[in-house]
């Protein structure tokens, strides 16, 4: 059945490795019949900062505060027109690709910049009552898929359980969690690339775009993160995991359900 | 004994409680009679796209590699002139401050873009032999300390060690791990404020200002975060923990010693 697919991703380089993924995703989706949009980040020049430009016409001009600007832009319908664009293509795509590379152990300034645009309060967060009720699972953008693509430059062994940098879907839990399944997205494991300083061959390439495109292709069969959605129980107060739930465990690890 | 402190912070809105801290990071500094330097980045209008423009003389014009550019611009002193003063504001600093609020479980984008920008290679990365041998523990910045305050608008329940979050130093791991302890800084313990939504009485700002104003007194006298140094024998291969150093253990947290 086709569907509708949103590719945002960052590098300015069309030659890059990132780049070449990105075509790869596009070719793989083509072939399957879907329809794709695309937020090319540096080729749009999009704004990554969050500031008082962003609210043109304000609820209170005296004292910026972000959040009370942002319901009021995202309310009345005065938001800058390419956040409103952003959210549109978010609201109309039946998944969304990410593709970037890591930078300091997270997405680039540019990617982050985007969520702190695009997701307006009552949009990305105060979802429905304004609190956070409706969040982890629920929210504007539940039942979409996401799929984080993201190329890094050192080797495997130091992104491993016990490597030196930290697991990588530990440390993009802020991206994967808090971004993605915070207003409702089901999230499929990352697909990381490893050592990318160390790519020099055609083979190696080859290998890259290949396992890539099996990921792209089983985008809406594959698995998602098991995330405990916070209003599944888990979260009796909607804060704290109960006893009962991954017991003696703490830390990022124990919001995923044991499968 | 006076010292250079660096703070670095962003909130564009002068009475919010982010610059508000900022100011009591400055009033406890000067009396203790510490030079100060600030970095302020929404009043700079910090450029937070890393992007070909900081290459104004490019090591290869015809396709655009980040590090290479950067070791080519940073080795030749053709950086831009806001990279290269940030740099130097770096390395004249004892101790470096950044003050924030916590966007989407991370650091606003233009904190991470003046990572991105700031961290050259041969500068933030590549130290010495290029290479991967000289960090998490050494550096360029090898013996600053560096202090993080961050302001969180939910409560502290959802940051707690089973809270829905997932606990901020563990979200925060990519700064202080992978980007200040990385080129050599000593980290202390984050300071966060949790809950920036529900504060509205004079007591309950009087309270945050007291508790901040003591981590700032405590800037060089209290114990950094004891992150394993890559070179201190726990990572024999400087990729991965002995089997010996928090056995059984994985994920972000095994890479701090056990007090």
């Amino acid at each position: 059945m086709r569907k509708n697919i949103l590719l945002v991703y960052a590098h300015p380089e069309p030659t890059s490795l990132t780049r070449l993924l990105v075509a790869v995703a596009i070719d793989a989706l083509e072939k399957q019949g879907h329809a794709i949009a695309q937020s090319d980040l540096y080729g749009m020049r999009w704004k990554a900062v969050f500031d008082a430009d962003d609210f043109p016409s304000r609820a209170d001009p005296t004292r910026l505060s972000f959040i009370a600007e942002s319901a009021h832009a995202y309310a009345t319908g005065r938001q800058t027109d390419d956040v409103a664009s952003e959210q549109a293509k978010l609201l109309s795509a039946d998944a969304v690709i990410f593709v970037f590379p890591l930078w300091w152990y997270a997405p680039p300034a540019i990617v982050k910049g985007w969520i702190e645009r695009v997701y307006a309060f009552g949009f990305g967060y105060g979802y429905r009552d304004g609190g956070n009720r409706h969040r982890f699972g629920e929210g504007a953008l539940k039942g979409k898929r996401a799929l984080v693509c993201v190329l890094a430059g050192g080797p495997t062994a130091d992104y491993g359980p016990r490597g030196v940098n930290g697991p990588l879907d530990q440390l993009l839990f802020p991206l994967t969690h808090g971004a993605l399944f915070y207003p409702g997205m089901d999230v499929l494991p990352l697909h990381a690339i490893y050592g990318t300083v160390f790519v020099t061959s055609a083979a190696q390439v080859g290998a890259i775009r290949e396992s890539w495109r099996r990921r792209v292709e089983g985008l809406f069969t594959d698995n998602p993160i098991p995330f405990r959605p916070q209003n599944g129980g888990d979260y009796p107060d909607f804060h704290t995991l109960a006893e009962h739930v991954a017991p003696g465990r703490d830390g990022l690890t124990a919001h995923i359900a044991d499968e």
